[in-house]
């Protein structure tokens, strides 16, 4: 049962005290932008329970920022999703769409898109609220993180589309999955949930960088642990323990087994690391203020690993055992039960 | 005349000792990659004489930095030239281009492109070197300069496409050339050809984003003045010059005349910033290094303003007089005598 597999996390991290409120609000505008459409597809999203993740990913977000966070989450889980191996077009569209998302945070906020659709049409008033009081500098280093991931997302697409998604080598994987998980922006948008930004110094400094890496990691192979029966029922190669089974001849169990070491090895690297901030910032020669921002943005990387954590084991999402419409459509190849690149 | 106005700049800057040796090799570069195709094509681009502008605005880059340099020039010059007005596909081609353009410096550096043209294949082959050896916090930076440049130029050929290149406000105009001019990741690219970085405190200060931006304006509204002849054969109504005429109802020389002084104003405003940069670095805490760093970057602000401004004076790019098979192109609405944009 790779979804319920635990992980000894030597922190805990709080759950934001407006998940209700902002669920209700969440689900209302889903079935307005179109973004769930048919009853099955409400369903399968309602399982999911994303407001949770966005809850405890965001713990400090005001109630009507939570609501935003998860609004956003919803189209990028659903646009994950889109993928569909029965329709050899469908690769050039994700990509066609996938660009627009990565041009939205680069023109001025609130600008119509340029290929039209409900996701796109959803970042744009999404992008519009969460850049609003952000530095230059802070759009910047989101806009690059989330160009990366969508971009790493095309290729997987491609990869998928040409039956090549269990072709990767070790090595290649990791590097593969430290870019399609999506981690960085998720991070980024921590400081936006909270109202401060990390000083840019600390930010690039090598010891940050690299802690972003290693949680991103960390947070990848989880989650190919813990999606391992959602990502085999809908034929998806890349997983770690896939890549370990065929790239090491392993058995199933030798080979979650080994995810699990590997995993467990980036965290313990990660929190290596984190004894080190405030050497770091004694080297940067940052004042209380400065500090005490970036400590909150290490906060927000545990909130990130803890939090994904505590969802990974419960949403339905990774859920081993499914029936009825969605099911029906993954094991036709099908990514969703909607189609959410057209209007 | 407006190509040989002059504006009194109260610095002067270097000129690469290695244009020579340069050129050569980049001028083989370009017809071996494909960018230039035809012989018409060929002498066009030749009097354009990027050469001279990379070695300008770049003083201080090795011999073989430079010629990539060029070669980073002559792609984004030609690419900027190829809409054609006559084809109403056109403008969905660039976009698709462009996107790619921006995909690049999100992805591993040296991966193949997925929208394969000349201008796509050069760019990866640029990228790759010249992101070698850059902080991942430099390279967020330019990636997101870059995109913020090729999205604003869709945006341009878009409005061109549909007849509404001329239908921009004054505000709406000034705030688009900041974007369009391209200025943000040409500054960004002087670190690279120095071998340095800005430090991230000092690029995130609020002192430091305002001089970026009064560069591009003062380089654009410039540009505006020394290409007015260019662009008034080629029809293309995005040109201050233009819209000054038609906002204020001005004559030709009104409006050229108060270009040229808004353009000084950005300059001056500019310079005033300047001179505050001892008292930002103070604020910052920086220490020797730190601040020579600064330094530099403030001189690759400089040699960008002075170095465009002196190649602008004598560029056959924005020659009033043309004839032959460009200035038959361009009267046709053509951008340039070889599409680009296929292979």
């Amino acid at each position: 049962m790779p979804q319920h597999v635990r992980f000894d996390l030597p922190f805990n991290t709080p759950v934001s005290p407006h998940l209700e409120y902002a669920r209700d609000r969440h689900l209302l505008w889903v079935r307005e932008r179109g973004l769930v459409r048919s009853q099955a597809g409400f369903e399968e999203y309602q399982s999911w329970d994303l407001s949770q993740a966005a809850a405890r990913t965001y713990p400090h977000a005001s109630a009507d920022d939570l609501v935003v966070l998860m609004n956003w989450f919803s189209l990028a889980f659903l646009f994950d999703d889109q993928f569909d191996a029965g329709r050899a077009d469908r690769a050039d569209r994700i990509a066609e769409v996938a660009r627009e998302l990565i041009a939205t945070p680069l023109r001025p906020a609130g600008t119509a898109p340029r290929v039209v659709c409900p996701i796109t049409l959803a970042w744009v008033e999404v992008w519009e609220y969460l850049s609003n009081g952000m530095s230059l500098t802070w759009q910047a280093r989101f806009a690059a993180s989330w160009g990366r991931f969508l971009v790493a997302h095309c290729e997987e697409v491609d990869l998928a589309a040409r039956g090549m998604a269990a072709t990767l080598g070790l090595d290649a994987y990791a590097g593969f999955r430290r870019r399609t998980v999506g981690i960085h922006h998720s991070i980024d948008a921590g400081e936006r949930s909270r109202g401060f930004e990390v000083p840019a110094a600390a930010m690039a400094h090598p010891l940050m960088e690299r802690m972003r890496d290693l949680a991103a990691d960390t947070i990848g192979f989880m989650n190919d642990i813990h999606s391992f029966e959602r990502e085999r029922r809908r034929g998806d190669g890349h997983n770690l323990i896939a890549v370990l089974r065929r790239e090491r001849d392993y058995s199933w169990q030798e080979a979650s087994d080994e995810a699990y070491r590997m995993t467990t090895g980036c965290l313990d690297e990660y929190l290596g690391l984190e004894a080190r901030v405030p050497q770091m910032c004694d080297e940067l020669g940052l004042d209380a203020d400065e500090r005490a921002r970036v400590g909150m943005g290490v906060e927000g990387v545990r909130h990130w690993i803890n939090g994904n954590y505590e969802w990974a084991l419960t949403t339905g999402r990774y859920a081993a055992d499914k029936d009825g419409p969605v099911a029906t459509a993954e094991l036709a190849g099908r990514g969703s039960v909607d189609d959410l690149l057209t209007m």
